[in-house]
């Protein structure tokens, strides 16, 4: 079964985009459950185009070819194209079903001009996190967070009995480079604890659709799993009996799941169980894991998302923005090697704009994940076009040091994110939302690679069937809606890096005052004088000294900081004259009108693409793009008329704001 | 079964309160239903105290005796004393189970000095609705806007099989008067509207408890009930089939629960279905269920709470205060005499402060029933003392057409109240909550009546076991904490008027914007130079002039309107001197400081009475108030650090605003 079955989209594999090869000989060589996978691969796509998987023997124009003496390290491969056949040479099998799907992505290309050389990933582990609750939550739903239906794995409190879907999706997360996968939500409610024992049988069941495709399964686990499944009455991370509970517990896992990936553990975090209340490190707490599952080779992805989510907002001095560093910087050193410090990419929590958290370059000798969300949930939840690739390749080519220091996509060992998926048939809700999927999966294989070229392969394989009428300007148009939607997003709702001024608890459309008075630490102190918080060292919290040099000398000053971040690191006048040479207010107004214009400009360009796009995405697209614009409104609206009616600034250009 | 059962609380009727007649020899003349009810009684309080129910011929303290040739009218009694004999005399036997009540509340007076007279009820029905939903709602849950638990009516998706705690509600509410009741939430969704049809017998099993206690049995039903539950494909009030249809509904109703009181109606309003959809009046809506039900004696209670809750906030011409009015007025005379019009106290939704509704006093040909709210959605929600009866009183004693027209208590054919009980063991959450029920029960009797000795006979019902030890500091205590409480929540939460400063959705506690750029229509348009709705006739939305002289001219202006409505009706600057002498602003801080002494003096009082209340009630009470001054601070600080950001006027007094 490689495709996902009745009604649902075939994402970047449409069958056509298997043509070049599927029409062609084909030989593949080697032995091993992924080198089948790769056959059952060629088999499927002659039988469409009617080539031919060729004998050890035959003449072949494409060969794949495992060999296990290579050089290409695990999942790398080399594509060469010599004497009228193209081969892919792979030492780890993983890296033969890379080069599979690099050769469906280079379509003819592959056949003709395609350079040789070796390809390697720079991140040893892909990883996507499912937010997915097996149980479904009263408030948060089945998929916390997710705005693309059900869960692909869970349903009616249980693993799904038909995985097809989950095959058809690891063959889509293959294609562009995902090779993990954690199948629950970091929050672990009390059904979706037991999956780590008595109901670790319905994880093995997802991981056998996963593990086809080169993905090996993670879980997320409670802390407190000695207590609540084990009986215990502790859950001291230095006590013996809660050791020898983990190491049996992780014994069992790996007897039903010998390749099982290893944990992800949100602690001390909004609530969850953690080592603190044992006046016990993060160190100690993720060690704990770590050394149960050492011995069958796995990792604990340990999430620094640690915080006071019961902040006092009266309390100026506190900055949630600092937390992240303030508890794990100190820890350096002491966390095993199998021990990652999983950290979201900014010091908040997934907003259109923030800085790269100080934590990324504070580490050196701990193994980090970098965390991205790639569901929309600040950003336009899937019902707003957002493709998010050129954030996050600012994040990941951000040099922590310096310009002569190394990017963060160096930095980092795991690039991890959270899942768009659900069980909507276009997988992600909104089909374009597809996009920031596959960009992640090629942005973890090369942190520095360009957005740009990246967005092309996504519409040349996903669009392969439309292609036929108009390519340049189906091409052209998909361009203009996609590449530039981050910062039109950015431009209609949160100006100059202040954030969460969204609605409280679903987080979707604004309430610019929604967080300001609320525990979560979320401010944007807007008063009648001005707006931002001064996180400098001089007057402010502290935080931009989290940096090292140059920047913590860079965010320091107003005057030094980059614009777009202006608000988050200081509070200033509305009248304050940015190095954009407008003020504060007047950028506001203006990004604001702006947003909105370049909304409407993108679906006006949607709406042209009609006669390219099959009905039936294209309606899809339409519908949202009607809410988005309708949202976008309400944005620039609420924004510009609370900020009009506290600075009492008027519009420079007149426009009219209620 | 006279008392509600083991843990529950008896609220006013705790047995000692039975002390004085249950110690002496009781006479009950009379046949009937409601006569057995008082017999029955009678036997419960004598075998408590020592008693004797004497035969018709023997000597008695007290007797209670029917006489349908008498001229007290309905629910009426006359209560004498002569010859060393109290006796009640009431023509119809549900005035001499109120008589029984009488002399309950008098105690030991109604056996030395208690005066002659007669009692007849100002309204002759005294309602309660219960939004109680009898599947739970996803998001309201088993009781909309309730905060006492669960329903005492429905569980698990159906009527209770044990209603012995409704039969002991029924006794509770008789004893203050009350005399009708509907079972369920006037937003009628999928399973609740099978009440009117197939699933009349669960109606009718909690009627037959009801009934005991001369309460009567309402039901609220859907609109659109002739397409969800007829199949039929219309529901125009004007179309013979499906005037039909709910003649023959109400018929089979009536089958089964002979004395059944009538329907609450919520149509066109908040989502529910009603006329509009088929261009027909709200008049044609009433009357056709009004038609139905004539037959048999029934009423609808048709409410005016119709407004645009899908509102563009940019719009300022729109005023959701205007709705009924606009709505309404102009039906007046087009409603059957059994079609009740009922009218929200104020033109909003229960606030903690609202003009009183300009409808109550316009509509002199048609039957109009006041409605309050006893469950506190809007002020404090059962965790925060908020005795409600001087509220109401003000409302009830106000007068639509000036100091030579009539009361709105007298104007008023029927007063309801949306209930405050669930299967809490105090009935209400907050102990202290009981009172508002019991409140609103004895100003439905006599609407003209003082809240204080209202609050002194409910005192002394519910705190007889307490009484003993020194019972004028309970009684002062006990008065400290309540009588001024509405007024103390009014100064920690919404100075002069304003409303909705609250979280949206669930409505507790503070958010000055929450609902501000919301499509509800509830807005306070604070800026930096001011606050406040106009709603003047001169320059405003107009709703000033939908009141009669004096109060459309008493409104019209900052001058003369009262200074708790002022920003109700006007937007006036920060430092604006209403008739107080003091500045919006600085009353804003200061109302607020002092809310918050208000609270914490409360609390200590409460504290004080520790030796005097039974330790179970001083423990719950002591929980909430330890919540309510938690929250009252928090409506200070946020109210007065949102205006001081706004304004920028500081605090005269110099005190600390975060």
């Amino acid at each position: 079964m490689l495709v996902a079955g009745n009604g649902v989209d075939p994402a970047w594999l449409p069958d056509e985009a298997l043509r070049a090869l599927g029409s062609r000989r084909v030989r593949v060589r080697g032995d091993g459950a992924l080198v089948d996978t790769v056959r059952d691969e060629v088999t499927y796509a002659c039988a469409q185009f009617g080539g031919a998987q060729v004998n050890d023997d035959g003449v072949c124009d494409l060969l794949l070819s495992l060999d296990k003496a290579g050089d290409e390290g695990p999942d790398g491969f080399t594509l060469e194209r010599a004497g009228g056949r193209t081969t892919v040479t792979a030492a780890d099998p993983a890296g033969l079903l890379y080069g599979y799907f690099e050769v469906v992505r280079l379509g003819e290309a592959a056949f003709t001009d395609a350079p040789s050389r070796t390809h390697r990933p720079a991140l040893a582990l892909r990883m996507l996190n499912h937010w997915d609750n097996v149980a479904v939550h009263p408030v948060m739903g089945q998929v916390e967070r997710g705005y693309a239906g059900g869960s692909i794995f869970w349903e009616d409190g249980r693993a799904r009995g038909d995985l097809a879907r989950v095959r058809a999706y690891a063959r889509l997360l293959a294609a562009c480079g995902i090779n993990a996968l954690s199948v629950n939500n970091v929050n672990v409610h009390e059904a979706e604890a037991h999956l780590l024992t008595d109901r670790i049988g319905e994880v093995a069941a997802i991981t056998c659709e996963l593990r086809a495709y080169g993905i090996r399964t993670h879980l997320s686990v409670s802390f407190a799993a000695p207590l609540v499944l084990g009986g215990l009455d502790t859950a001291d991370p230095l006590d013996e009996g809660v050791r020898a509970w983990w190491r049996a517990a992780v014994d069992q896992v790996y007897e039903t799941i010998p390749d099982f990936g290893g944990f992800v553990v949100k602690a001390d975090s909004e609530g969850q169980p953690g080592p603190f209340a044992y006046g016990r490190s993060h160190a100690d707490g993720a060690n704990l894991l770590a050394d149960a599952l050492a011995p069958h080779g796995g990792t604990v992805h340990w999430r620094a998302f640690v915080y006071d989510h019961r902040q006092d907002w009266r309390d100026r001095s506190t900055d949630r923005a600092r937390a992240a560093y303030d508890h794990f910087a100190p820890l350096d050193g002491q966390f095993r090697d199998n021990a990652v410090l999983q950290v979201k990419h900014g010091p908040m929590d997934f907003q259109v704009r923030e800085p790269v958290s100080p934590v990324i370059g504070a580490m050196p000798r701990t193994r980090v994940a970098v965390e991205l969300q790639v569901t929309q949930e600040y950003t336009g939840q899937q019902r707003h076009v957002c493709a998010l690739a050129p954030m996050w390749s600012e994040v990941l080519r951000f040099r922590p040091a310096g310009d002569q220091g190394p990017e963060v996509g160096a930095l980092a060992d795991d690039l991890v994110a959270v899942s768009n998926v659900g069980d909507d048939p276009y997988w992600t809700g909104h089909p374009l939302a597809q996009f920031n999927l596959y960009a992640f999966g090629r942005l973890a294989w090369q942190p520095d690679a360009a957005p740009a070229p990246i967005l092309g392969e996504w519409t040349e394989l996903t669009f392969t069937p439309d292609r036929t009428t108009d390519p340049e300007r189906l091409r052209a148009g998909l361009r203009d809606v996609l590449a530039g939607s981050w910062a039109t997003y950015e431009k209609y709702t949160a100006p100059l890096g202040v954030g969460f001024m969204v609605q409280p608890g679903h987080h979707y459309g604004p309430s610019v005052d929604g967080y300001e008075y609320s525990p979560w630490g979320t401010y944007h102190f807007a008063d009648r004088d001005g707006v931002g918080v001064d996180r400098s060292r001089a007057t402010g919290t502290g935080y931009a000294a989290q940096y090292a040099k140059p920047w913590s000398e860079t965010y320091e000053t107003p005057d030094t900081c980059p614009d777009e971040l202006l608000l988050f690191f200081h509070h200033v006048p509305y009248e304050h004259v940015p190095r954009s040479g407008k003020t504060v207010i007047q950028h506001i107004y203006d990004t604001h009108f702006e947003g909105v214009e370049e909304a409407e400009a993108a679906r006006q360009v949607w709406t042209s693409l009609a006669d390219l796009v099959s009905p039936a995405r294209h309606a899809r697209v339409t519908e949202r793009y009607e809410e988005q614009v309708r949202c976008a409104r309400e944005w620039r609206d609420q924004v510009n008329s609370y900020f009009l009616r506290k600075s009492g600034v008027p519009d420079q250009k007149g426009r009219h704001i209620h």
